[in-house]
């Protein structure tokens, strides 16, 4: 088989003919299909079926603390529930607060809280001239977003197959008292499904902050998001390592189960150092009484331990498994040894991460829209939303039912074909 | 009868004397009891048993939209809760963002938006040498504690019996640009149970601020919290006003069913003008994919309307009643006439206001304190917790059982009675 750059004009020119007939017949089917965000599906969330009848009798409001949780009060949740996403997240439930229903929202506020009261005593960054964050790239969208909005500024460090390029990392860190901060994904990263390895871990602990306000912001968002029982990542725990190379503080950790219960309805938690989760104690008492008792006691109740999540995330597994496949199969069916398209296979997470022909990824992503194929937007897995090769795309197929997703591939490699023809006629 | 400043000094021994020994006789039953803070008790919280078999039959999680409420989304809320919250606040749903469970988070929260990115295009106030904030006292000791974390220096103004002073407001808001914000809480106030007159609320509309970012922070906590249905407080809706005024966005208003349903599990929401909205919008939608519709749906089930509400209310008011009831009482029956001290008669709300004589109200508190009675501190209903006259304490009646309410006041008014006796006698 020839790839697409081997191919004379002419071959080109009849294979655009074909391929631009193939687009009009799809175009006339008016679909409307959805890819774009990392959404569970309605079979993932159905299976939570019990899940509101855990406060049933509804006598049971009572922590084993004796706290009653419909009333006010436990700024850092209740003792159960730090102990069942302390053992989610391998951390004492002594260095754990238990928020509301977002752990993205915990990252907001920690950047905010960062930018007017500063870090454990630090100068508030908003009295900085300026702040720097490194950006692994391809990333995540709303990791992005949220520096961007505090005017902090983003530098790319691109990924290797192990996590981010771990030299340009430290030299940033090590070197520059602006930058503050590094967003990571350490596991089945978004988009593409890379876990670091322990070495990456291991020189991210060991880093020599020029800032002493330099914090990694550590969201381990699929931690026990596995596809498969026998093929499993294993990410190192960031804060013993930390704490090992002398720097205790120098890490936040960031976790939910948005995605082992409900989107929006779960509950989302911080991991930190004594000291850093000190301080964020005394400024978060002054903003809430305290979040979500009974959704946190809901949780404790419904999985009974940190063992019940694993298993229950067993039949997510079992729902996903089938969708990830059916991509991998598609794209290697359709795009293989074509040489317009590279992709990750991931083993966990949400995404699959499809890499372009430089200058293609936008054009792709427009013709899916055109199709009735809702993509995540080309660029934004970048800061600024700007990719300097035009070249990434997020894959998320979580969410369609598999008939629809099959269909929505159909149209992407279709998509990615013509875009690639067209360039190289171009 | 006479005043304990008519008693002649031998006659405050003989009483001083008298009430010691009472104080001993008390100190030795060991009592732990706690009236510090505005809690519902458990008897209220029961009356909600019903609440969690609103999401049963589990299939019914869509909202009117179709929207899977189990899902990421809806930034502002899903619309039959921004409809229900908005009924509650007297706003058009358009105008309505329903947040999570705390309106004391959204108020920090807005406070840190306007900190950090201004309010509609203005400068940051972390941008400016100096902000201030009116405080009208005594009031709410977690708005003080909100503008105080930020820096931002607060003026007291001084509680009359319809409202804040409002030549003070006038003279403050209209001539001094440095001053932003002021807090309310205009219907049986926190925590003298006052509510605004129709006056205060029309000239609070016409304000005409030296600063464009000004704004009131209408914190509307206890709007349908009424003790009687025939004896009720009306507030001038205030976002009318200040259209009809010219000051169209110059008003958020706050509320939440903290005191409806569950505190820490209710629903909390914002009103704003349409461009208010819009740049809040802009902002929160980096922050969060949105809040828990679950308990949105919860809410909208349970109470079907916002009559439902006004009806639940009641319910709420007859576990109140007798224990506001029984502080008038026992105040009126144990001080009446001593000329010891001055007490507000609030018909809804949470708190009853008592003002001891000058110098007092800190040796009441640790009178209560030594003899197993917690109140609220002493000071704590003003900025900076400092209340210039050391007068003012906060008496919450909502959380303690009957029977141990009644202990409580009784140990208040001999700590009030003795107290007043060593001050008159030093």
């Amino acid at each position: 088989m020839k790839t697409y750059k081997e191919l004379s004009k002419e071959e080109l020119e009849a294979l655009k003919k074909d391929l631009s007939a193939q687009y009009e017949d799809v175009k006339g089917k008016g679909l409307k299909l959805n890819m774009a965000r990392g959404l569970p599906s309605a079979e993932q969330l159905d299976m939570e079926a019990d899940f509101f009848n855990t406060l049933n009798p509804q006598s049971v409001f009572k922590s084993e603390a004796g706290i009653d949780c419909r009333n006010y009060g436990e700024l850092i949740g209740i003792a159960e529930a730090r102990k069942l996403m302390g053992d989610m997240m391998e951390v004492d439930p002594d260095n754990i607060i238990v928020f509301g229903n977002s752990s993205l929202n915990i990252m907001y506020d920690t950047v905010c809280r960062s930018v007017v009261h500063g870090v454990c005593g630090s100068t508030p960054w908003c009295k900085l001239d300026k702040v720097k964050f490194l950006c692994p790239v391809p990333g995540y969208d709303r990791h992005f977003a949220i520096t961007e909005q505090f005017g902090i500024e983003m530098i790319n460090i691109p990924m290797k197959a192990d996590g981010p390029d771990m030299d340009l990392v430290e030299q940033y860190v090590n070197n520059d008292a602006a930058v503050k901060g590094i967003w990571c994904v350490p596991k089945y990263s978004n988009p593409q499904g890379i876990t670091y390895s322990e070495e990456v871990c291991k020189r991210m602990a060991a880093l020599k902050p020029a800032a002493e306000d330099f914090r990694i912001f550590w969201d381990n968002a699929y931690t026990i998001h596995h596809l498969y029982d026998d093929k499993q990542d294993n990410l190192p725990e960031i804060m013993n390592l930390c704490a090992q190379a002398g720097n205790p503080d120098m890490v936040y950790k960031f976790c939910s189960t948005s995605k082992v219960t409900f989107p929006g309805s779960g509950v989302a938690a911080m991991a930190a150092s004594t000291k850093n989760i000190e301080f964020i104690k005394k400024i978060i008492t002054i903003q809430t009484i305290g979040h979500d008792k009974l959704n946190q006691l809901r949780h404790v109740r419904y999985f009974g331990s940190f063992d019940g999540m694993v298993q229950h995330m067993k039949k997510h597994a079992a729902i996903l498994r089938p969708k990830f496949e059916l991509v991998l199969s598609e794209l290697e069916k359709e795009l293989g040894g074509l040489g317009i398209g590279e992709w990750t296979k991931p083993i966990g997470g949400y995404f699959v991460s499809f890499q372009a022909m430089e200058g293609c990824a936008k054009e792709i992503v427009a013709k899916c829209k055109d199709l009735g194929v809702t993509l995540t937007g080309a660029g934004a897995t970048y800061p600024y939303k700007k990719d300097p090769m035009d070249s990434n795309i997020r894959i998320a197929p979580t969410f369609p039912p598999i008939d629809e997703l099959a269909e929505a591939l159909k149209v992407f490699v279709l998509a990615v074909k013509l875009t690639s023809v067209e360039k190289l006629l171009a």
